[in-house]
């Protein structure tokens, strides 16, 4: 657990305590429990469910609606030769050990971090040193001492700084390092003490098959974003053929952990919301909308901080992080800022918040520049959202596959003069040759770089015929003759621009959000450890209001039942808890749920049709008649009013909760 | 197509020109059109994305906040021993053949329906028969009886009927029936002309691995409801332990279909809307907000009727339906009514939907009930949500598998005296035998049935010992002796009882619904069939406003700029057609993609701030200040008011269109 972790009240965060919340109030809990539960799923149960349904409410406000975003949903099931061109099928793995003797997996830097981490650990008992961070009994240490020296190994100095050395690269290793490691280091299955077999690459994707025939393999999707890449000509046709554009899509991507751990942080199924913004790379990549944010601070933690040892993001306008190019332009800046009032809006606690930049290494080959939008919580820095700059790598590498232009042409301001290599088909010869095929093919011809076309012309000269892939056609390939096809360099005067749009892509982690967005609003009543609240936005808050009648009296049913009425006709979501305990308790037990506000229903309601209303956070209360209070609560449930403006018109309430 | 099916103005559907709209418009198309697209698999565009969103919007208010049900998500995943308890690796399957030849997969009962079909076909063109239900013309009559006499084949009477009684019975084959048919009528793949394999049993679900051991088999559900109901200890507890309660969950399940087709109407990953509402059997299954809805009128296609070959459904009033047992509970008739008026809130034509009672053999073994909802499109009469009562036949196969008591313990009002088969371990001994696994064979026990207990207890007096089924413990059984548990008869008294309640289950077929929403809201403009309208009502219309400038004049930048901002604002979508096609055009062509409202900006609006509202479906305009229109904008959106109400509060403006 990150030592430094605490609660927005700035106490000790217990996550023992915090968890027992999320299983007795059924926020969540592993899938299929009766069957003895399956690692890695998890089922959201009421409130967590409708708190995700909330988030992304609001998510598909701040982003498609508010910046005219296409949303769209794409397939899940994708064809093996979609994954086969983006890298997944190659790429997408981690290394594994098998255990020989009783055939278990495991991840191989799990493994490796693991055997390393408990010898360390069992060096600083024999040293005596603290174990936990937060132990500071003295007496305990004595016990340590003593306790230590009879099971804990002290390691050479050199040894211990390998070990530490090899901790913080660990990252970095291919599967021959591990191997390499493994065998240095004496690494074995730390529950058999057996030796484990070399590293192999396993793919993280689940594999399954379209149809019966056997011939159509496909795997769960690992990102939404291949799907949003082949929609490209539907976007760009939607968009009046004009960039930049932005299409946006909710959905599940699955990716099959080794061993899953982490809880919600590494699950095998999990809903995302990914963004694909494309834009012009020419021109440097400007956002109109820029200057309207240019002034915002934003903690931003820097490769070069980084690379220095230091840890601390520092606080910077974005209009200055993009003049000096610490974030590379203006459209990834202004995501990140959109990316930072979206988890404001939704009640992330933002001192909890940073923005740190993708190291050389972390990046993929082709990106420009990443930034993840981190959240801490007591696991630590958690990665919550990406946002990288893609290039043009995902259109480009589809293009070539398929043939399909994937690319944006545009008429010149004024036409001019190139010298390029042709790959135009003969009309009346290839049409009768390829039939209905033609058009793929010279789909496929177009598609092809100058370098290509240059190398083409050549081998036609000295052979007087080539061979070109077309994927679209039967066999996947055509031969061309000379009478076919010219790839003659010609000066011609163009008056088109032909190019592949560069990607920004803001990629959204819901789970992991709302993970970090429970804990951040976890907290315990002053001097009652016992009592613990879930701070919810009212914006975002699972139910909106508890209602409460002062006891258990029939003369009550009536008035409840109009309450009831006027709440779903206002639709705000309640819970009615009329058990038999005192209303502090009614009210403490449902602060778990986050209810946000509390109307009591006692015998002067029923003379003069007023409530009180209590606010979950302060207790504090203010009473009214019914239309007073619903429309308060409405307002603050849309975000247009807080409880202290609330507070400040109408009448305070001084009652007891106890 | 269903000859029958009309727009909602009267007009013949014409299904090729609405295709044509849903694909000019980016409503939907297959996935992955680059790499060839693939069968069964459609992406939804903007209009459609937003579309479902604004659907789901309203079937959650609709079901989960104001029946109060209980959201869960629960995974799409699923191990292996799940699905073959609930019965689906058995029986959730097609008969397919093979042509042996090619390795062609076909689906049995399409198969043969296509082969039985084109035969009758043949003959009708033989016998000079009308072959299409809407062709009429005397002339094409003649040609059809010139060209019939070259290639059509007349059947004998005796052979058309059995071939026209084998279709009306083709639903309710054996796969024994299906050899013997093909064999029989000689059925051969059409477009290959060779015999085919005698058909097999093919698994509908999609098939993966969880983890890399190969132990985990699983699939991906064929419907979220086994999810559900493994949550059921959670929703009690949940619910205070008071039934009934429903949970509902909206999530994507999987159908492997062997070849898809019916565009939207048969795909292989879908959203579906599945509620679980567990009720006691005991009572009649009473729903206490019947008395609400029972004078409701409701078009019911009973079994009787369809038995009698009618096909038009009664209409009667839902409290009718059930005092007479024409449906057999409350709460299923409480549902169909909830059902209804969901579908009348999102816009479906109530002409175009009936209720249709299943018969017996549609029916699973254990179901008491079911009616579907069926609306009407150009497919026909389709069903969109089933509604059937489940009994206790899931809960009670998972209880059984699992030894989880899935079932409620309720205090009784009296205790009453039982003769009981007891099934309780001796505390003192089997803690230490059993060690952690002491409670999961106490639960197992606890599950065990009286019948069961019993013929235990005949074992253990002669043998000494007996074998229990304990799944959740390695090995999967344990060995009881009998000094570690007792099987006695006693009389005791009984405070509590124990039952497992039925569960019934609407279950709404998302992509179904919103296909024919799109056909029901679909028509043309009065004698001109190229302009066609999206009728989408406001509350779901993807974009809510059209902004469109009277033409294209740098001085209306600044206000535009405003307007969008106040658009923004009020958190309505629009969409800016600035393009330089005269206003009529504009309107028109995005009354194709249903945007209910459009907002002039003229030279009139930049000297005084008003501007023209236009209503898509009448084109009819008013005329107001800004603030007006957005307030009058708002609440139509809302569904707070109408076009009418509108036009009657503010002065009607006479402008052109074209």
């Amino acid at each position: 657990m990150a030592p430094e972790y605490k609660t927005t009240k700035g106490q000790d965060f217990d996550r023992p305590a915090f968890e027992s919340l999320l299983k007795r109030k059924n926020f969540l809990w592993q899938s299929f429990e009766p069957y003895g539960a399956v690692k890695g799923l998890f089922d959201y149960g009421p409130p967590l469910e409708t708190l995700e349904a909330e988030v992304i409410n609001i998510w598909r406000d701040h982003f498609i609606r508010t910046e005219k975003m296409m949303g769209l949903k794409v397939s899940m099931l994708t064809p093996y030769a979609v994954l086969k061109t983006s890298g997944h099928v190659d790429k997408f793995a981690d290394f594994m050990c098998k255990d020989p003797k009783n055939g278990e997996i495991l991840r191989t830097d799990h493994l490796i971090k693991d055997v390393i981490e408990s010898r360390l650990k069992s060096d600083r008992e024999a040293r005596g040193e603290k174990v936990n961070e937060e132990e500071d009994d003295p007496t305990k240490k004595k016990k340590r001492q003593i306790k230590a020296s009879k099971t804990a190994v002290k390691l050479d100095d050199a040894v211990r700084q390998e070990y530490e050395h090899l901790l913080a690269t660990l990252d970095d290793c291919t599967g021959d390092d591990f191997a390499a490691l493994i065998k240095k280091h004496d690494i074995r299955n730390p529950s058999t003490g057996n030796e484990v077999e070399p590293p192999v690459s396993v793919n993280l994707m689940f594999q399954t098959q379209i149809g019966a025939t056997g011939k159509e393999p496909a795997f769960l999707r690992p990102e939404t974003a291949q799907g949003q890449f082949l929609a490209f000509q539907k976007l760009l046709e939607f968009s009046d053929d004009k960039l930049p554009f932005a299409s946006a899509c909710i959905g599940y991507s699955f990716r099959n952990e080794l061993s899953p751990r982490s809880g919600l942080l590494r699950v095998r199924e999990f809903l995302m919301a990914e963004i694909e913004h494309f834009v012009d790379p020419a021109g440097g990549k400007k956002h109109a909308k820029f200057a309207s944010v240019r002034d915002i601070k934003m903690p931003l933690l820097s490769r070069q901080t980084q690379t220095a040892g230091g840890s601390e993001p520092t606080i910077i306008t974005i209009g200055e992080a993009v003049d000096t190019k610490l974030v590379d332009n203006e459209t990834l800046g202004y995501f990140l800022v959109r990316i930072m009032l979206f988890m404001e809006k939704i009640g992330i606690d933002m001192a909890k918040l940073r923005f740190r930049q993708h190291m050389q290494n972390e990046m993929a080959h082709y990106a420009a520049d990443c930034w993840d939008c981190e959240l801490l919580n007591s696991y630590g820095w958690i990665e919550c959202v990406g946002c990288a700059d893609r290039s043009a790598y995902d259109l480009s590498v589809h293009m070539k596959a398929t043939g399909v232009p994937l690319q944006v042409r545009e008429p010149l301001k004024e036409p001019i003069r190139v010298e390029e290599f042709q790959a135009q088909l003969d009309k009346k010869k290839s049409g009768p040759h390829f039939k209905k095929d033609v058009g793929k093919v010279q789909e496929a011809l177009d598609a092809l770089s100058q370098d290509v076309r240059e190398k083409l012309s050549i081998s036609m000269k000295s052979e007087g015929k080539v061979v070109v892939d077309v994927p679209a056609v039967a066999g996947g390939k055509v031969e061309l003759t000379k009478d076919l096809v010219s790839f003659d360099k010609e000066s011609k005067v163009v008056s088109m621009r032909e190019y592949i749009p560069n990607v920004i892509e803001p990629s959204f982690g819901i789970g992991r959000i709302l993970y970090s967005l429970m804990e951040h609003v976890y907290w315990t009543r002053e001097g009652d450890a016992a009592r613990s609240v879930m701070s919810f936005k009212p914006t975002v808050a699972p139910i909106k209001v508890l209602v409460v009648p002062l006891q258990k009296d029939t003369r009550f049913a009536t008035l409840l039942a109009h309450l009831e009425e006027r709440l779903d006709d206002a639709q705000l979501s309640f819970r009615l808890d009329q058990s038999g305990v005192s209303i502090g308790k009614r009210y403490s037990r449902n602060d778990e749920l986050g209810i946000p506000f509390g109307i009591t229903v006692d015998y002067e309601s029923l003379e003069d049709n007023s409530f009180t209303l209590r606010d979950r956070d302060s207790t504090k209360q203010v009473r009214a008649p019914l239309e007073d209070i619903l429309e308060a609560v409405s307002r603050m449930v849309k975000g247009k009013e807080t409880w202290a403006e609330v507070q400040r018109r109408l009448p305070a309430f001084e009652g007891k909760e106890e």
